[in-house]
């Protein structure tokens, strides 16, 4: 059973899971797997059709036709769950440093599609937008759970960015406490709403889309592309909609059809530009208590994997980035203007 | 030449390097290629002795004979350098949200030995105690500048780690701002002594020899080395000294003899019991402004880098780590007392 410690010296809390220890590895690879070195289905693979017993009992799904064996989409809890329903949230106490509580959360796995080896960036659109409907779903299913404080929805693609199976899948992390992350990050929002009067991010991408538009990569109707100014990691990607939304859970699903597009579009030019990097995706939304506040903005953030986190942003949480922003978009709109017609059909609008 | 920009949403600084993407880089490992892999000079390498021409002029050494050509540990510049004495550190602004100011600051290479192939694991006693003088001698002459706020030591071992060259070698950052990483640390370190009067550290030590003895690794005359309650990665271990002393560079250098033989030892052991992981090392001091403040404690941090920082911990700053600390330095303690006679002399006293 896992549980989870506060680190004394910066109140952090840190998820101890040592089951997770045990979970499969597929062989390391330095990039992902390409789509034509995998094949399209894989007897071996825990997520590939046929294979769904593999898994723990399915907790949502998307169905492909109406055969119960057809899916487009699945949602199952992680079998190495860093966190369940089991754990008790109550605090105890050794002592005056040592403070821990069970491992209490949601740990779940979206098998984002039943081809072993197409990618989010090689997705069709359609399918890419039934993995934001999975995500919704997930999201607002699990937020009615009133001690959990946080949802986390995110990706990572390659075993350079964390990933431990190659078939496309996504991770769901609902925690019972706000991360010291995302607490400084509402703080900051919410300092800039008592000041203004206005929400942070709305404010920002007015700028970007005037006064910083070398860092633009896409405009579409709904949603802003950016590599932000103090990106961390060359290549940093924002996706945030236009519309002010503090909340995920919140966001129309009728701009879902637009955002699979932009999402893909975005994940297809990294793919291209810089020859199917790792990266990981995460989904930021608000807290799962205060989901209408006026301050915050839910966005996607993506970081490419092109270098190692090192001991100087382990030990001083500074990002040394070895490209501009500024010319990473220009390099993105590039690529955008001359990929194939079927695709970045968002960008070229 | 690179700048900090500071991040709108979080305040966080990011360095931007453009140079930095063009350091050379070896061949990539998932593993530090071990002593018997490596030559003992490699002719190609800038940090072994012959090809001192091949990096900036020397800042400070130690000799290993009166020949001039004869050295134990160099300090130089580092070629692709993340901040120089050339930046400016004034702030300049873009409207609301863009904030920079140049890339002032010091980053300097220590190259641990003349030997390619010893890594800090195997290296006599004696040799670290000249790495750890060095730091010192490099933390005390950078600290004069004013313009200075924070100085990080560390070390990259492996590819998995970040490292870009095999040959043993340390780096150290000065930067003209105090991180957020470090700015909570001390926050918090500081709340705790205008509560209790005491510093957290030394108090966290007390309690840890005492009654959290299950996740001491150690305990030497002046240090103790623990795998701290909450650790974020699997065997992550802290080497703290027991005298109060903020600053690494106020700390006596009469205790180097006995650190040099607890460093030495802690990383031995990881070599043995993890069969030679990367790793990175962190040397945590309080701010060059403030030395001899009564609530901080410096410290050394150790971070096996057994398994990969992925989405869930970029995007919201928790880690999962799968390894329990109380069995963790279990393991370590059982490596010491098993390890042949002219090692661990600190841990078997």
């Amino acid at each position: 059973m896992s549980e989870l410690r506060q680190d004394i010296t910066t109140k952090e809390w840190v998820i101890l899971a040592p089951e997770r220890g045990k979970r499969p590895q597929q062989k390391p690879k330095t990039k992902p797997a390409s789509a034509s070195e995998l094949p399209g289905w894989d007897a071996a693979c825990p997520f590939c059709p046929g294979n769904e017993k593999e898994t723990p009992d399915e907790v949502f799904r998307i169905p492909a036709t109406d055969k119960p064996s057809d899916w487009a989409v699945r949602v199952v809890p992680n079998r190495f769950a860093a966190l369940t329903t089991r754990g008790d949230t109550t605090r105890t106490e050794e002592g005056p440093f040592f403070r821990k509580m069970g491992g209490y959360g949601v740990h779940e796995v979206i098998v984002d599609s039943p081809a072993h080896n197409t990618p989010l960036a090689l997705m069709p659109y359609e399918q890419v937008e039934k993995v934001l409907t999975a995500y919704q779903e997930r999201y607002n299913a699990i937020k009615k759970d009133r001690e959990i404080k946080h949802i986390t929805i995110f990706k990572n693609v390659g075993w350079a960015a964390g990933t431990s199976l190659a078939h496309p899948h996504s991770q769901l992390v609902a925690t019972p406490i706000m991360t010291i992350y995302y607490h400084r990050k509402f703080d900051v929002a919410h300092d800039y709403y008592a000041d203004m009067g206005r929400c942070l991010y709305c404010d920002l991408i007015a700028w970007d889309l005037n006064k910083g538009d070398r860092l633009v990569v896409a405009e579409t109707n709904d949603f802003v592309v950016v590599h932000p100014y103090a990106s961390h990691v060359p290549y940093e990607t924002w996706i945030l909609p236009k519309m002010h939304c503090a909340s995920f859970g919140m966001f129309p699903a009728t701009h879902f059809t637009e955002l699979a597009r932009v999402l893909k579009d975005v994940v297809y030019c990294l793919y291209q530009g810089l020859d199917n990097p790792a990266y990981n995706l995460v989904i930021d939304s608000t807290t799962t208590y205060d989901e209408e506040d006026p301050y915050y903005h839910w966005h996607i953030r993506i970081f490419p994997r092109l270098t190692t986190i090192a001991g100087f942003e382990m030990g001083s949480g500074i990002y040394i980035s070895s490209a501009l922003p500024e010319e990473t978009a220009g390099y993105m709109r590039q690529i955008a203007v001359s990929c194939p017609d079927d695709v970045c059909i968002a960008f070229k609008k």
